[in-house]
This record gives C-alpha cells, sequence and structure tokens, in this order.
C-alpha cells in the first residue's frame, strides 16, 4: 500500500492495532476540545507565498541545541512504543538516525533507555517527569552516561488527564522499563520552579521545559535559565479545553525574545503546519501520534516513510512559498483568521 | 455500569426515565438556541495553564452566605424531582448533605419543603417565585422555622417558557408539595423591585436573586440589598435566544464589584467548566439537570456520583491549571474566542 | 393536529401542497445564501432580558402609517395564495381582519384587489410593482377606490430573481386577477427615483417603499418624501448574497433618522424575532411565508391561527423581556454577535 | 437535460468522465482547505444592492488589455482538455469566440497552440511556464506568430501541488502537444524576478503575471512593468492553506494602485461571485473548472452553455443590483463579513 499522506498510516494503525492501545494513543482528555482544536486552529491560518524566487534547492537543514538535523522536524516523547510494535522504542530511534532527526526518548518508554541508545544512529534527548529526587538524579546520570544531549522536562503533567475511551476501553499502561515496579507507583511529586536550579545542579546538558502556554511561564522559563522550551499542551491529552498550541506560540515568542529556543507540537500532520510554525517563530517542531502510526504499520521503515512524507511536503511547501531557507520564513508569511 | 463523565448518567437516565418527564427536563424553550449556546459558549472559553506549582494538594474548599462547602458546586433549584425518582428531593437533599453541598430546594417540589429539612443531612436553601404575599409570607415562614439558610428568588419567570417537546409529549407537571390545588393555580403575581423591601421585612435570611443576565439588573440588585446573584438563564428554558449565563458574567462581575457574591448556573457539565466560571468572577456554580440524571440513575447514590465526578474533575483541572487554591483562580486563566 | 408552532405548519403545507407550487413560495434565488442567512442572522442577537418589571399586561398595540393594529406583526405581501388555497387572498384578508392586522395585498395576487377588499374585514394595503404608468395609474385608483389604505411599491424587482427549485419542478406561474393576459406580459419597465414623483402626483394615500438594504437608498427615500420603508430582500428571493434584512436594518435606522416609518420582513418566524426587529429600530414586521403555509393548511382560519401564534410568542417574549410596552423596547435590549 | 446552473454541468461532467481525469480535474492540492475556501470566502461577502435605477439595459462590454469583450468573463488556463472531449482545446477556443470571449490557452495543452489558434474564432491569450530558456523562446515566438495576444506567466507553480486524489487514481497526465517527450521531462526551472527583463525582450506582447496572492509580489511585478495581474491560487491545487484568492484581492489592488490591469480567478461558479470580485476591484475574472464541465458535458456547444450560463446571472445579478454599467461597480457594492 502506498502512503499518500500521514493519515493513510493513521487508517492503517487504527485498522491493525490492539482498540485500547489505539484508544491510548489516539485520546484526548475528555470531550476531545483541545484535541480537535490543535487541527483546526491550524487550517484558519492563512499562507501568503511569495513566487519569481529561485526555489531549485530549499534548504532544510538547522540545529537544535546546537546540533545538526536535517529538518525542523523532531521525533515527539510518546510513551509505550511496543504497543505499536514489537521492537518498541529501538525502532523509533533507528529510523529518526536514518532521518537524521532527532527523537525524543519518553522515560515512560517499554524499553529502557540504555536499550535505545544503543540502537540509535542518531541523536537522542530524554524526557523525563520529576518523581523522586532520588529516581530523578538516576534518570538524570543513565541518560547522560548513555549519551543524550538534552533533557526535556514535561511540566504539564501534575497529575495525568482524563482518557476517557481508553478508560472505557479498561486498558492498562505497560510496564515502564525505566522504572522497577516500586518506582512507577511513585508518581505525584509535585514539580515546582525552585526544582530547576536544583535539576540544573545535576547536569550540564540542555534543559528544555515541555508543556508551556502562557507568555508568563515563558518568562519565568527564561529566568531560570532553561535551554528551550516545546509550547505544548500535551496532544491535547492533559487539560482539555486550553489553547491549541499553535495559538499560544506567538505570545510566547514573545516573552521569550528570542533569549532561548522555541519548539512546538501539537496536531502537526502537514508539511505546510510545519511551515505555520516556523513562521509564528517555532525553530523546529515535533511529531507524536504520526510516528506511532508509522511505528505501528511498518516499525522502524514505517516511522521512517512519515519523517519522510512529512519531510518532503514541508520541502514542497517552501517550494511553493517561495521561501529557499529557513532563515526567510517569518511573520510575514502568514495571515491569521477569516476575513479580508 | 461505570460512569465516565456525567454524560453516562444522560444517556442512562433518558433510557429510564417516562419519556414526558424526561422532555420536561431536557427542554430548552423553543428552539433551544440558548439551551444549546449554554454549552457551546464553554468551548469557545480557553484555559491558560500555568505551570510548575505545587499542587499536590488542591484545596477546594470556599463559603457560600458564610456556610462552609467542600467545593464550589451547589445543587440549583429544579422542580419536581419525584419524576426522576419516588424518594423525589428527599433523596437528593441527603445526597447534598454527604457530598458537603448546599442544595437549593425548589418551590415547586414534589416533597415538602418540612420533609426535606428533615431528610437533610447538610445546608438547605429555599428557592420561590413570588406567588401572592399571603402565600409567600406562608413560604418565608415555613423556610425559616424549618431552618433553610437563604431565600433565592427566581426572577426570570413572571410566565413560563415554552417547552415545546414537552408539550406535544402531553406532558402534565405533578402536584406541588408545598402549594394547596387552590395555591397552585394562582400563579401569574408579577413581581418588581418594590417587592424587594417587602421580602426583606419578611425575614432575615440572606436574599439571592436568581436570573439576571445585564449589568443594568445587577447595579439594581445591589443597590436593593440583595446578598447574592445567581446569573442563570434558567438553564435554557425560560426566554429562548438570550446570552449563555458563561457571557453574561463578566458584566455581572463588573457591575457589582463584589458588593454581593455572584453565582453561575447553565450548561456547567464538567469541571473545567467550573473553573473558566470561577476565572470569570464566580464564587460557585450551580448544577442542575445533570442532578436530575444522578437522580433518575441511582437515587441519593447517583447524586452523590455526579458530584463526586464534578469534585473529581474539578480538583483536576486546579491541578492541571496550576491553582491550588480558589482564590489564586482569577481572569487571567481564560481567554475569549477563537484567534491570536 | 395541534399546532406547537410556526414551523408545524410548514411541514404540513409541504405535506398537502402540489410540489412544483411549494417550491415556488419556499425557495430562495440561486444557492439560498441570503435565504438561509435570514434566519441564522436572528439567532447570532442575543437578547439582554430585564428582571422585576411588572409584565402582567404587555400591550402590543401601535399603529402603522396611523392605522390602529393589536400588534406590530403584518401580513407581507405574496402572489398566487390560490396556490395555497380556493379561496386565496380572499381567506388571508379574513383572517388578517380577525388579528386586528394589516394585510398587504400583493398586485400579483389571484383574487382581484376589489374582491379582495370585499371579503376583507380589516384595513388592507396595495402593493404594486411599477409596470406601464397607464396599468399602474389603473392599480393605483382602483386600489384607492377599493378602500386601500396604502401603496406598498416594491423596489427591489426590476427583474425576477432565479428560484430554482421552481424552475426544475416545471412551475408556471398562475394568472394574475388585476391583470389581462397582454398586462401581465408587460413586464420590465426599470423604475426610477425620478418615478416618484410622478406616483406620488396621483395619489394622496402614504407610499411606502419595499426592498431597500442600504443606508444611501434609505436617505434617497426620505429625500423624496416615502412615508415608510420595509427592509426586504424579498424572501432571499430577489438577489441572492444580499444582507440578510435584519442586519441590514440598523444601517437604515440610522439614515432614516425617524423621518418615516421603519418594517421589516426576511425570516421572521418566532415572537423573539420580532422582538428583536423592534429592538434594533423596526416599528413593526411583516410575516410572509408562515402565512401561506397557514392558508394552505387551513385557510382562514390557518392564518388566523400563525398570526395568532406569533401573537402569543411575542406577548410571551415581551414579558420574559421585562417590557410590558413597545415603547420600552430598544436596542439595550440586544447584544449582537457572539463572545463577550 | 436543461442546465439551470453551472452544478448542474459539474454534475453530468463527473458522471460521464473516467474517474481518474475527473479526479485530476476536480483536486484541491493536500486537504483541499483552500479550495473550499475558495467558495466558502465568496458566501461570506454581503452585496448592497442599490434600487430604482434604470437596469433596462446593462452593459457588461468591457476591454482586457485594450481587447473588447462582451463580459467580464475570460476562460481560465486549464491543461489537458482532451480529457474532457476529443476535440480538446479546439472545442474550447471555439465556443469562447462564439461567447466573444477570451480563451487563455495553456501550454500544458493537448492541442498545440497553433491547432488551437486555427479552430480559434476569437482572440487568444497563451499561458506558459518558463522551462528552459530555448523552449521559453521557442513558445513565446510561436505564440505570437500563430496570433496569441498576451501571454500569461504562470508564477505560483515551480513545482506541482500533491493533487491526492489523482495520485490514488494512479492519473498520468497526457502528452503536450507543443513539446517533445525530452522538453516534457525538463520542469523545474525556477524562475525569478531577474527573469522578467529576458522575457519582455523576447515580445512586445503584454505579459501578465497568474499567481500573486499578496502586496509585496504585486508592488515588485507592477515595477517590473507586467501588464497585469492575475490574483490566483491556481484553483487551489498548488500551496495549500493558502488565502482564497477573493480574499487576497483587496491588498492586491491596493499595492497596484491602477497601475496595471487585475483580474481574478479561484471559485467563481455564480453571476454574484463576478460581481462580488469586480466590487473589489477586478476588472475581470477567470473561470475554470467550469469550462471543462461543459466541454465534457457537451464540448463547444457545453462551453458556450457554460459561458452564457454565467453571463445571463451576471447580468441579472448587475440588475438586481441596482448596477447598469461595470463603471457604477465599486467597493461600496459589498460588505464583509457577518454581523452588523
Amino acid at each position: 500500500m502506498e502512503h499518500v499522506n500521514v493519515f493513510d498510516f493513521e487508517i492503517q494503525a487504527r485498522a491493525c492495532m490492539e482498540p485500547g492501545a489505539w484508544n491510548y494513543y489516539h485520546d484526548g482528555a475528555n470531550d476531545g476540545v483541545t484535541y480537535r482544536a490543535n487541527r483546526t486552529a491550524f487550517e484558519r491560518i492563512q499562507l501568503r507565498p511569495r513566487v519569481l524566487v529561485d526555489v531549485r534547492h530549499c534548504d532544510m537543514e538547522t540545529t537544535v541545541q546546537g546540533i545538526s538535523i536535517n529538518m525542523p522536524i523532531l521525533i515527539a516523547p510518546t510513551a509505550f512504543h511496543c504497543l505499536a510494535h514489537p521492537e518498541g522504542e529501538c525502532a523509533t530511534a533507528h529510523a529518526a538516525g536514518r532521518a537524521t532527526s532527532v527523537m525524543v526518548a519518553s522515560s515512560s518508554s517499554t524499553r529502557s533507555l540504555e536499550e535505545i541508545a544503543r540502537e540509535a544512529s542518531g541523536p537522542l534527548w530524554f524526557q523525563l517527569y520529576v518523581s523522586t529526587r532520588k529516581k530523578t538524579e538516576e534518570l538524570v546520570r543513565r541518560a547522560t552516561s548513555a549519551g543524550y544531549l538534552a533533557l526535556v522536562l514535561t511540566v504539564d503533567s501534575p497529575r495525568w488527564g482524563r482518557k476517557e475511551q481508553a478508560i472505557r476501553s479498561g486498558f492498562h499502561t505497560p510496564i515502564k522499563a525505566n522504572f522497577t515496579d516500586d518506582e512507577a507507583a511513585e508518581e505525584g511529586v509535585s514539580l515546582t520552579w525552585e526544582a530547576l536550579a536544583w535539576l540544573r545542579s545535576l547536569t550540564t546538558l540542555p534543559i528544555i521545559l515541555k508543556g508551556i502556554l502562557t507568555a508568563e511561564d515563558a518568562a519565568l522559563a527564561v529566568q531560570h535559565g532553561v535551554n528551550g522550551i516545546i509550547v505544548s499542551n500535551h496532544g491535547g491529552r492533559q487539560l482539555d479545553g486550553v489553547s491549541p498550541s499553535i495559538e499560544a506560540l506567538p505570545q510566547v515568542v514573545e516573552a521569550v525574545g528570542g533569549r532561548c529556543e522555541l519548539y512546538l507540537d501539537g496536531g502537526i500532520r502537514r508539511g505546510t503546519d510545519v511551515l505555520k510554525a516556523l513562521a509564528l517563530g517555532a525553530r523546529a517542531v515535533l511529531v507524536g501520534r504520526p510516528i506511532l502510526w508509522g511505528l505501528a504499520v511498518n516499525g522502524a521503515d514505517g516511522v521512517y516513510q512519515v519523517l519522510e512524507l512529512l519531510r518532503a511536503e514541508l520541502e514542497l511547501a517552501m517550494a511553493l512559498a517561495g521561501k529557499a531557507r529557513l532563515s526567510s520564513i517569518d511573520r510575514s508569511l502568514v495571515r491569521v483568521g477569516e476575513g479580508m
């Protein structure tokens, strides 16, 4: 089967996955208002393409935290890849390297962070939730020693959002490879801004906060010396009713004023979505569910195919928008809302 | 059957109730424009969650008219609970006390206000429409002597709105336990602002007006010395085409300027709805139809389950929004409308 | 069968009428954009009800061109009533008088204007399109002598809009009782502002222009000394894509500045629609299709029932909005658009 | 079968065409967001009709690049007419002349530009993509010598947009009559503004740029001395997510300030669409897909019928809008967006 776009992977993944696992991946929290808004918000942003520009070669290379990548599209941290494919996160990491992208490995992985690092052929970042200090120190140490290049601290999840379809399915999360059973049961530490200094004391790796949606928190993050921010609503899976991440981006851009790198996830399904996020100020985007669809359909090859689809779409979108380089993409490329 | 959210109770209640009674509870007036708008208006309000706040314990305790309650969610006055369950308002009152909330008993109850008070295990308020002076005096006296702690005067119902599905069902309202047949037939007194001084002369209980939707009337209410206002469109059951109550709230907040307590009902179905109402200035909300769904499905236990669902949702929403106390919830938590 | 609202008449009329005739009545022009917008525009206008007002008696009496009527709802001119009922316009006129309203008889009637006047039990106005000068003079003379009290000149129809469903039905318009065959074939005179002076010279009756949608034309109408303006898009049957009439009303109100009476038709189906039109500056509204539905379903009685339904709905809407008199209805009663 | 509007041709064409070819004609790029927006944008523009104007004769004659035409509706360049009808572009050209319109022949035609010119009974323009300099010079020379009166340079297609339904159909584009196989394979030259001077040096024909959507590019076009601009998003077939062309028109009008002629294509299906485009500043519009529908259904006669339908609709729309001449159509005829 040919895959014309990433939605083809979605359809096929749904057909081949166990329903409970599918629901777990697919669900937004509660009524799914934010989950859907992540997509519709992109449709309300119009592109303003420029013409008669030399676009024979569209250069998508960039860096994130100093790491060279072939395109401004990273793999977002998502949990439990073994639900999609027996090789789990190892397959995903393999594909990421092949695509010269960065994979952000979730601490809630079904393969240990060391196994993932062993299989990876490219740069990795490590996502963590702060649980106990002891466990966090261990994870930071292990990730550093396994060669992860940055820490992504998820800050939108002091509790878990309610995925109601997954609850109805009676879905139970699998075992987390990085945790013992006792450790996995210890969730519930509520992280505060003070903890950032402590985390900084543990590591020299770049620290990136994931899950910021307001100018206020973006300003605080910069004050606390973070190296990057991922504007994110956790794919609509935490607090239902928050802004689509693309609509939260402009206020974060303004508050940060270039003092750290900004990324965005949430609803990226098309090359033009990436283009819009870049135009509004993101340095790169992260893709979550589509990676899992590719993984479910075709393992590492499927993940690679999804990344290549998005890369090709972004490259074509840049060409048709008259942008041969990422540096020429700015706010003038978009117009927000309907009407004249 | 597990109830994942209050809509599960709605579905089950519809299945187990007599159609005419269901229609009576469910109907909005006429075309249901306001009934539907009560819900869609909440969806247009976006939450702006804060992160890295200590939310291990989210405190939802507050007071209404000086009464301590465990959460800012009260039971709205609704008529004829015996249509949902043989124990009627007595079951509802029982559940309210168990949840440490306040029940506002309707004067159009199918159990007498004294019976309800006898069964209640927590604080009660009494809702009344002003009919004749004689009857009103009697009801105020009876409510006071039965231990009700506040009077809620409904001001949006000089006539009854047309519930057209109920009319088509041939539905007839049951007997009102607080009225003789002759008294029940006497409806149609048109209350004016002057009557408030008279009502005040009858009682020392707090007087709360229910059904205000404009800044103008809110200002008049304060001038007439009321102790509270419930911003309400009667669940969309009176004048079709009026504002959703959540959209009317800001103008009332501004007009009142803190001079009395403000509450809101209309369309509350999720913890995030409560959070949005509080952010826009309500001290507490009242829930109507979901209580009846719980009552129909499972009597007092069903009412309690509905209240606990909402309490748990609000608690989770506060945690995910970074608000550990009600006092930290303010206007900056919401953004109104689409776009950037 | 009980009719709970005017839509019940619509459903029943559709079932009992010949499809081609139904389509002719029902159709908007072309894609029906304006036809539908006439309704949706009303739904976007929110009512701001006032409370604690004495509304025991809501007085809907008013005058139009000095004629006393029981409610601000007139019968709009519509063509070919014999398609709905054998008694045609005579039945309609009978019902209008019974309801103490005014019927505007169409010049494209299937009963002659004299017959209609003979059957009428209340005041009549006469609608005309200007065809040849000779014929117009004749119609004006006949209408005056038959006792019609005002002339309504339709100005939005220099040609006929395309009713595409009616065209597909192969519908042919019936014979016009006020015209000979030769006269009926003579359509196509293009009326200009200059013709108003000529028309004025023919009659002392009030002259009302029907079909104005802009401030510019409203100002011209006043300059040319008209006695009234009907803001109208011909029920969406002429130029598809024009403003819903209720949205055109405010600019006309402002341009006219009280110098002549203003009426509105287009999409009135509910008492609350009437209330909104009055709040935005109309002195009265005209109802078209619902009258034909009533006529089709039940002849003169059906027309009367439709008028009584609307009267009762308006009366209830006034009571629930806190307006006991038409004179207390003003712009503060409505809020336009969504959001806060 | 009678064709009441152009959508009747669409339905019939879909039924009679090979599915792959239909998909190729019909598809918008990717998700079709822009394809659909081209239509919905027209529906959001309201007409403000004027009354009591002499519209017995509505004059639609105008000129484009000095060529007299009977109506401001041209035939847009579209590829591969032989997919619709064996006579292909020759039939289209024949109909264009019969309707006294201008056909813009696509360089991707299935009949050679010389054949088309031989069959044409009216003025032709020639559309080209710039491929190699050598081929471009040849095409310009051939078009000039075959009598084409203007060159339309498409600037929005440095690459081809993805028509996903056509891809799924396994559709392959037919042979281009103006190209050898080798030449057809040579696509991919990326044209820049500098090339305009070179193109100008090749010809004295008017040069028109097709595919501009921004004020910035419109200003550049004028600076480079073009004779006309077609505001276009290629029927939603290139970059998905760009503005509907009618929404991009005002900024182009303002940037150009009358320094060259402006045309528009994209979503024109009704006479009122033409009227709206003229009101917003277009001198004429171009119609694409409806021409192909007419061609598929009925060859040259079908194309002529489509043009006549649009002509009749525009003429009626002008009459009902109170505009007897194109020169009286201006911005005051439209109101953009909903609300009051």
